[in-house]
């Protein structure tokens, strides 16, 4: 997508300090920016991992089916780690099968659950995406290390607070 | 959906060091910080609107309707602001008619394009939700002045490189 040709955020902004004051801007614009962030970044890094056959999310699947002991989660299970809905978990995993990345088969203990296992070419575009990944910084070049380390800091309180996770 | 029992940032962050090292591992969590907490953020915002007939997504269109001089925007256009494709601006438009929010109509000085229109009753909405937002500093209560201010600073660094728009 083209870029704007000013910036949406500082533009919002002023329209908010405007009408309501310079105090529910400052969140306004921390929260739009988190929000547009999130949008160029995801394109940066669907553009990065298109070579492997993968899209951003089906790579994070993959990395996470990749960390477990036998290289396999029930879907259900998949879906909380990544934060989304089932049916899109479900619908990551179809994707990844039709590609060879991961095979899907019953639960032997929870019969009605499926499990998504990981196999060796999905291994394989997964590890080469971490490289090129790793290579681009994922998308992050732009920041000082400090910067980056801020980010996570900051968005780690904010992620406790909106019920990330439970320290 | 129910809080994880350990950080996924950090526990990414821990397989990556051990297997990549300290310097891919501080960009990588940055990044899986930026989306997790855009979607717990978005979870939080989408219940703030609700009561109000709302979405966030459609209520960032409505406030950009509301802003500009005649309440209007062609579909496509709006489209660019929100950094969003063409069929999910057309699908946000779509709702929010089926609501009374807007009216769609077909542009006077383009025949191709379709304006969406905000109505009395899609701003009286946008008002509402505005001012629950701002009461609620838009999900970012946990976090001081000063770390929602370097927020939007760091992130506009990053927008900026990765072409959400050109200064």
């Amino acid at each position: 997508m083209a870029p704007l040709r000013i910036d949406p955020v500082a533009e919002a902004r002023r329209h908010w300090e405007e009408r309501w004051g310079a105090e529910p801007s400052r969140p306004m614009a921390a929260v739009t920016s988190i929000m547009r962030a999130q949008q160029v970044l995801m394109a940066r890094l669907n553009e990065l991992v298109k070579p492997h056959g993968l899209t951003f999310p089906r790579y994070e699947a993959l990395v996470l089916l990749s960390y477990t002991k036998r290289g396999e989660l029930p879907i259900g299970k998949l879906g909380e780690r990544l934060q989304v809905h089932r049916t899109s978990a479900s619908s990551i995993v179809a994707a990844l099968e039709d590609d060879g990345f991961v095979v899907r088969t019953p639960s032997e203990r929870d019969g009605r659950a499926t499990l998504a296992i990981i196999t060796e070419k999905g291994r394989a575009a997964a590890r080469a995406a971490t490289e090129d990944l790793n290579a681009a910084e994922f998308g992050l070049g732009a920041l000082a290390a400090d910067a980056q380390e801020g980010l996570t800091t900051t968005l780690r309180t904010l992620r406790l607070d909106a019920g990330d996770f439970v320290s």
